[in-house]
């Protein structure tokens, strides 16, 4: 068998190149080996991409894996983790504490990767955000990184076109696979980078014929480069994978296009070097198992016995050139923000706020109060204009809506457009694209900007994989969801949620809010702005709902708690309490005062928000809703799953049981039994029943 | 003003069509005006392509809208409902009972259009597929119906391959927005279709250059005939869409390209004839305002004060022309299944049943029976024994993964894959697209087949919009979602489902079901297969589990009724109740040994489908959780909401809380407390409570 010494002949300034690339190749190798689990395929074809890549073009410093102008490598194809995990170990990038500050200590150690895939590891599956500096985004579900990068490439141009070109100027690679190429999400994202001519979007296409079912000739076989170029990007392509230097010249190339997003067509061989399986659907998962491994290593002129051998000078190879960069970039980065300090010393110090994850002192002081008035003003209304007020104080945040801003109340007032020529802009025009536009907003929120997001509630359901993503990463993007119930009227049950209430409550770590006028949605956007730390969805009215009068019912501040007696507080032991979110709580005030007539004690609990309740303790949340208590009506416009949990089992759920149905809104309000009189008759059929 | 009779000479031909086609821009108008609601600026654009193509091209009884050989004219942007309902109107469209019979009056009144968007009305804001015949499927949310067009191409292909393509070959015509063209679910959709070379597909591309924002500009500026280039379409170009006759050589030229499928682009003016709104973002919807139907009406030279005008002959002109074509087409296709019906009786016989949503006498013959086994097998693998015991019976079952076949274990065996080459196959190859293949699988069973689909759990994400709108279209679609719980182990968080279970349940109608082991499986499967009239989950495990005694514990037949008592029936009240789905029944089966063993009284639930234990009555519901028994434990390696139903206020849910991890499986069900001992545990705590 063959081993290093015995390898062919090649010249000698590419030997330790060539050792660093196998190095790449056999850790992947070695690791699923070991985990018994994972996919090494993809990092056996595209080691020499990604050491090319970062070896040669990153702007990226190993031992400051924070800096703000990094350059982004995104790993869409997110199976192929090890790969990433490769180029970590291997560049030597640091650890970073809390505050994002270098340490002194490796990222990801060896150790680290002889653990891939093993509880408290931080070389999980895929790579998850937040779990080893180095990982810019959690990858895996396919097609999210595509997205997350092209938020990523309008986040830089949005810093340089805010804070300067000599601070901001990064660059974004994204990696993808077959499946990248397939999901629809990639699709919507690159004809949004198109449009907006991100030249510094790089995405790297792993074009090796192979899927999990076969060969991408059973279900994939359209021309990708020319539906690339009908999105206005320009695509180049390097016939192997192993050729570093058509590589090189590509990203070259990439780097002196300047009018629009490049994508790189590499043929690669998945599994390259396993004699059995290479160029197969069986080496995209799974162990190769000890014969082909040894067979493989011997392909490679490897030590075939080797285990996670990372031979002298590799990591010198891969990152002496990166620290090389760095400091020249470094050096540049620090001069242009010593001007920056000292010619816009308020833009310097927004710079701070941002990194910090903080808002500016009196962020909130242009919040408006609402008056009282039975009239009212919808919820999507008040939200514009807390939007705005917040928006005034908080320069970097940006966003919109996916085609609906006119609709959803989210246009900056008096912000530009973000667009090709103006990357400064604050409204974002996303388009019919809401699953991009969900991806692009993790992508903007990664690089330190605090973006909202916006389309009816309905159509969450076409973004949930990045809004599941936001709240992995505790990333703090904000969701404007409006039209929220059959309240939205003759659109019918294709525009009227349902079920998207509970679906969206039921992800970990998500805020989810439905406020119940003016002032609590003021509230709930205060919350939204505050939570640095994951992500926020506003569920939004598009009818007119009262404006209640606080200094009868109590204070909107009661929101934060997620739920507060709004009215009947002072009765510790009412007949029936009424339990309600968002436009019902209406019906809730309206049928207490009848109730209330009838001498029937009766609390108005408003639940704005399921999570934020069950974060406050026990001894407060049986404040609000006492368990002696069992008459009790629950009212909410949508499943009632969930709601058992407030009903309790002899309680009332009022809810839809059903579809909607197409009619003006006072007709389905009516139909579906969501009046005061329907939760009156409850009401006393809960207080009859005691 | 001008009137009808001061209108501009033309030749004397057309004049009917072009009072035809102005007729149903002001059946549009009045309809949206009356409503104060509603789309009216692209049935104005597009009433020529409408009429065009239906007067000329559709092969389409009005008077037996149910005939199987029909081309499908789906309006992908619904919210032109008005345009369908206009045509469907003016062709004489007769209505159907439930067996899809016509019956002696219109499907669509002109008092119907009158009552557009009403409580009631077939004529909601999108089309509502079953509320009137002529609705192919409903559309609104967007890509839905491109999607949908694709299975439904796909279904003439399959048809006409098993049967004859005497009996089948039917066009599929699909008009489009440019949000159509900008939601990812048509790329992926669009790909597909060029992949399978669908020549029978026709989509139509309103290019109107406005959406809701403003100019298309704003956000959309690819070159879409390229794209489509790209995927493998043949791209056609009518510069003007009032030019019928160019309309109708796009379309001849559809009819004799028959390598591809076709997009035809047509620009056209938003909000056709309005003097002061056409061509702008204020022409997409909501009433034009009295004043401005005045304008518009005179502009067409209409009789200005005139509302809801059919002039004479508008009727014959459309319908007639129709009905000319639909007697030939139907004489062929008679011809065609006499013969079938002596040559082949029991295709015939097949069609037969597959027309009423039948299921083949003895199709359940072939399902496994499992031995008890302690080890036990994967319910995926238990899942995929029964699909192919339910396919070898049911011809007109296809279906299959998006690239995950090998894992879903969902391959037909013997049976050949579905490819533009082999229209006839059986296991269909979606690609790494489960939106795409949750709107073909829709089309699909609009087209009379029984299509599966399958994919991970997490990924159900990808893909709602379809799923929810099998559920309101009551399509008896099966959705195989494997790998169901932190139980799938390595892949991490990104591929642990969490909430995905409860998003599920909350649809309304949708039929979710979690099986405990491989007998429940099948029984799983045989409600889904008997399940005619809407969409089912399967919700199954990657990991083994073990197969039950049901010797000793109750039989698995019980899964029909979403729950019931699996151990501990004799006593009527145990000391607790333990409650479980899926692979979590076998920590309560053990739990309840070493409780017993401790003298506690335990009875253990099996609750597979909420669902289907909802619609038992509430004697049975009782029988199963006797509400005096307050002592429960509710087990499953999901998100809580919606366990508070079952395990009630006293009770204790061991359930997830947070996003998984990356890990082997034993290490993960242990680290979130999926133990037995922690059931036995929670069971303890219980009983001393009380």
């Amino acid at each position: 068998s063959m081993s290093l010494t015995e390898a062919p002949a090649r010249p000698a300034a590419h030997d330790i190149d060539r050792t660093a690339i196998d190095t790449i190749r056999t850790l992947a190798i070695d690791a699923v080996e070991k985990a018994d689990s994972g996919h090494a395929g993809a990092p056996m074809a595209m080691a020499p991409v990604g050491y090319t890549l970062w070896q040669r073009f990153l702007r990226y410093d190993p031992d400051d894996p924070s800096f703000p102008n990094r350059d982004r490598f995104v790993l869409s194809a997110g199976h192929g983790s090890m790969l990433l995990y490769a180029l970590i170990h291997l560049a030597g990038v640091k650890a970073t504490d809390g505050a994002a500050k270098p340490l002194d200590r490796p990222s990801i150690t060896l150790e680290d990767i002889k653990n891939f895939r093993q509880l408290g590891s931080p070389t999980a599956g895929h790579p998850e955000y937040g779990h080893a500096a180095g990982i810019e985004t959690t990858t895996g579900p396919l097609g999210q990184g595509a997205g997350n990068s092209v938020g990523m490439a309008m986040a830089s141009r949005w810093l340089a076109a805010r804070y300067g070109e000599g601070l901001f100027d990064f660059n974004v690679y994204a990696l993808c696979s077959d499946g990248d190429m397939m999901e629809g999400v990639s699709s919507e994202a690159a004809s949004l980078a198109g449009h907006l001519r991100l030249s510094n979007l790089c995405w790297l296409w792993d074009d090796n014929t192979v899927t999990i079912e076969g060969h991408t000739e059973l279900a994939f076989d359209e021309d990708v480069a020319e539906r690339f170029r009908g999105y206005g990007w320009s695509t180049l392509v390097v016939d192997d994978a192993n050729d570093c230097e058509a590589l090189a010249r590509a990203f070259e190339t990439f780097a002196i296009t300047n009018d629009r997003p490049t994508l790189i067509v590499v043929k690669s061989v998945i599994g390259y070097g396993s004699p059995h399986k290479q160029g197969t659907s069986k080496a995209h998962s799974d162990a190769l198992g000890a014969e082909e491994v040894r067979l493989t290593k011997e392909a490679y002129g490897w030590p075939p016995e080797a285990q996670f051998l990372v031979p002298d000078g590799v990591h010198q190879a891969l990152g002496e050139p990166m620290r090389a960069r760095a400091k020249t970039l470094r050096a540049a980065w620090e001069a242009a923000r010593a001007t920056l300090k000292r010619d816009k010393p308020e833009l310097d110090a927004e710079l701070g706020l941002m990194a910090a994850r903080h808002l500016p002192a009196d962020w909130d002081k242009h919040l408006p109060r609402f008056d009282a008035d039975a009239k009212g003003l919808a919820t999507r209304e008040a939200s514009g204009k807390a939007l705005n007020a917040i928006a005034k104080a908080v320069p970097w945040m940006i966003g919109g809506a996916a085609d609906l801003a006119p609709s959803t109340k989210t246009l900056i007032d008096g912000a530009d457009s973000l667009e090709a020529f103006s990357p400064g802009g604050r409204n974002l025009h996303f388009g019919i694209r809401e699953h991009a536009m969900g991806a692009i907003a993790n992508g903007l929120a990664l690089s330190g900007l605090r973006p909202f997001v916006a389309t009816f509630l309905i159509f969450s359901d076409y973004m949930r994989p990045p809004t599941r993503l936001a709240a992995l990463m505790r990333q703090p993007v904000v969701y404007v969801f409006t039209h929220d119930s059959i309240g939205l009227g003759q659109d019918g049950p294709t525009h009227q949620p349902i079920e998207q209430l509970a679906a969206l409550r039921a992800i970990p770590g998500f805020c989810v809010i439905r406020p119940c006028d003016a002032n609590e949605t003021v509230e709930a956007w205060r919350v939204a702005a505050e939570r640095a730390d994951g992500p926020t969805a506003l569920i939004l009215s598009r009818q007119a709902v009262p404006t209640l009068d606080r200094s009868r019912y109590a204070s909107a501040e009661g929101l934060r708690r997620g739920g507060y007696v709004l009215a009947g507080e002072g009765e510790p032991t009412p007949d029936v309490i009424l339990i309600a979110t968002g436009a019902e709580i209406g019906l809730c005030v309206a049928a207490a005062e009848t109730l209330e007539g009838e001498g029937i004690k009766t609390r108005v609990v408003s639940l704005p928000s399921f999570d934020l309740f069950e974060a406050q303790d026990l001894g407060y949340r049986h404040s609000v809703l006492p368990p002696a208590v069992k008459a009790r009506v629950a009212v909410e416009a949508a499943a009632a799953l969930g709601w058992d949990r407030y009903a309790g089992p002899e309680g009332e759920i009022i809810a839809m049981r059903s579809f909607g149905s197409s009619a003006p809104a006072k007709d389905l309000m009516q139909h579906f039994g969501f009046t005061a009189e329907a939760v009156v008759a409850a009401a006393r059929r809960q207080c009859h029943r005691q």
